[in-house]
């Protein structure tokens, strides 16, 4: 079939409107129809070359919506009408790491999905008999697109596409890693470090689970009014503070924080975040990428003394099981995410939508179909 | 009263030994008479002058075991007569730390003891009219000493003192951070760094735990009989192993270990232990007192795909709640301590313990009164 995309030909120039060739779903695929998909900074990092295991050509986009249009043989889990968020994290069941359940990282498809194409080690996508990549095993920049069966969540067919799409990475991202990661508890202490999107969510991911205080670090003032939107309690601005913002932050917290996140991707900010924990017990959890090469560190004593040093991917979600919770949640007003949505595009303005997180005016671009 | 001690007048000089002046007990405080003394790697590092904080004239010592002699005014917990192992992580059960429930790291004391004083702000050693201080909140290189009452375990009348005096920090640092830090459960891969006595324990409580491989990781081949002695399943000595240690243990345990321990102190090692955890849970357990001003470094992507970087002091025990239950763990054979002492000295011949410690000759040297 013949699908309209948003293709990236080469790193660092913009993404083009073509019509790709793409094959239907193979044995353990579906086929579906992409109604609405986010923004992500990954996509930039992606495309503006940061990524030295980017591949191109290719159709980037992990932050989708959709519905199932067709399955190929053996799929038994979803059937054509059913409502999906495409998932980069797949949930297959059956790997180490997913019979674990001390994880969410299911290696089924891992080595296949890093080299842009699917399980069988092909791609769907074509242009001109050439083949183009996939991406995170998702590329919801194209309207049709083709995901192993354990790469889809099924959700509830009342949950608006333009609004549920971002549960496919940054709500999940910032919620989950409160709620599955960390596991907030009524009256914690939590600092957020980077009040973008993920920092947003983490916040209101935190405000859900019962913290007390909620203390939002951003070097940009606007953004005060943004995390108290979600639950922020309180505001710093680093640049503000006299001395190191350390001390300053244990003081607020009697002692430090129970959690902190790092939104940043800042590996200064990541020691910050740690130090800035409570002796004893404070754990501090990384979600933001760090340019490559990059390195964190810190005196062992901060181990030693009881804090502990974290990471999350995809918020620590099951996607097949947890990220329909997470529509509900949406769908039951215990989270938000319509104010987040700042800018709802077409699929032709889709260029437009990465010039706005590069000029920091957006939250979250959204592109409909 | 009078009571021989054996003195560290400076740093880097040979400890004396002479009569000292001890004051009794003032409130909340017992008298002590000790009546063996490991001697133990952080007993040198303040003597030979690595620790900044070292405090001289003072009375090193901080493994000990001995007999309540005296009770100060308002002191219920423990009476004259009771055995007892002195804390140099105390637990007051009042503190913020210990009614969190989620640390040892008792904060009732801390400020005064690392001034080397009683928690009234003074010592109870002089000597010829001249205060000589305490250490770690123990001094048990004394014949008697006095305690804070919150800085006693009570302990079983059945233990012999030459082997329960090692439970006051070296069996507890190792068997502790296996058991309360770590919490190790049957089937799970273990791999510890460096196979001294801390090591060893390590290796033992995981044994106790139920661990299936238990890799012991040590640069000198006599140490691979130690290792097994204790319940080690594979011995790796990295001088042999061509290229990188990491590959090669990650190799060993099918992805990674599920806890690994560094009893090293060196940062290369706590590095290396880290990453040869498993993607997605493993967890590696800082238990090495590193070098002053060196840190720790990583990419954060070893967090972000779920490894775990933590610390331990004083195994995660709470003293007076559990060194009591690891004194029963020895006397039930559940755990070893008698291999381990491998040199039993008089007061007198304490120089002789730093010395083979220094040399490597010993796993425990224990001074007996």
């Amino acid at each position: 079939m013949k699908t309209r995309a948003a293709v990236a030909f080469e790193a660092k120039k913009p993404l083009e409107i073509v019509e790709v060739d793409l094959e239907g779903p193979k044995v353990g695929e579906v086929l579906v129809e992409i109604k609405a998909t986010g923004i992500c900074h990954t996509d930039a990092y992606t495309l503006d070359g940061f990524d030295s295991e980017g591949i191109f050509p290719s159709i980037l986009g992990h932050e989708g919506a959709g519905i199932v249009r067709e399955i190929g043989p053996g799929v038994t889990s979803v059937k054509p009408g059913d409502h999906v968020i495409p998932l980069y994290t797949p949930e297959c069941r059956q790997c180490k790491s997913c019979l674990s359940r001390k994880t969410n990282l299911c290696t089924a498809i891992r080595a296949t999905q890093g080299k842009g194409v699917m399980p069988d080690g092909t791609s769907r996508f074509s242009y001109k008999g050439k083949p183009i990549y996939h991406y995170m095993g998702c590329s919801t920049f194209s309207n049709f697109t083709v995901l192993p069966e354990i790469a889809v969540a099924k959700i509830r067919e009342d949950a608006p596409f333009d609004k549920s799409c971002y549960i496919g990475c940054g709500v999940t991202t910032g919620v989950g890693a409160v709620v599955n990661t960390a596991k907030v508890e009524p009256g914690d202490n939590v600092i957020v470090f980077g009040l973008g999107g993920i920092g947003l969510n983490v916040i209101q991911g935190a405000k859900m689970a019962g913290a007390d205080k909620i203390i939002g670090v951003d070097i940009n003032d606007s953004k005060e009014e943004w995390g108290k939107r979600f639950g922020m309690t309180h505001f710093v601005n680093p640049k503000k503070v006299t001395g190191d913002i350390v001390p300053h932050l244990v003081g607020l917290t009697d002692g430090g924080a129970d959690y902190t996140f790092d939104c940043t991707g800042n590996t200064t900010v990541m020691r910050q975040a740690l130090e800035a924990c409570h002796r004893g017990w404070g754990t501090s959890i990384i979600i933001g990428v760090a340019e490559a090469g990059k390195e964190i560190a810190t005196r062992p004593f901060q181990l030693v003394t009881g804090r502990n040093w974290r990471g999350t991917a995809f918020g620590g979600a099951r996607g097949r099981t947890d990220v329909p919770k997470i529509v509900d949640w949406y769908m039951n007003g215990k989270i938000q995410i319509d104010p987040m949505i700042t800018h709802v595009l077409k699929l032709e303005e889709i260029n437009k939508g990465f010039d706005l997180m590069h000029e920091g005016k957006s939250i979250r671009s959204v592109v409909v179909f």
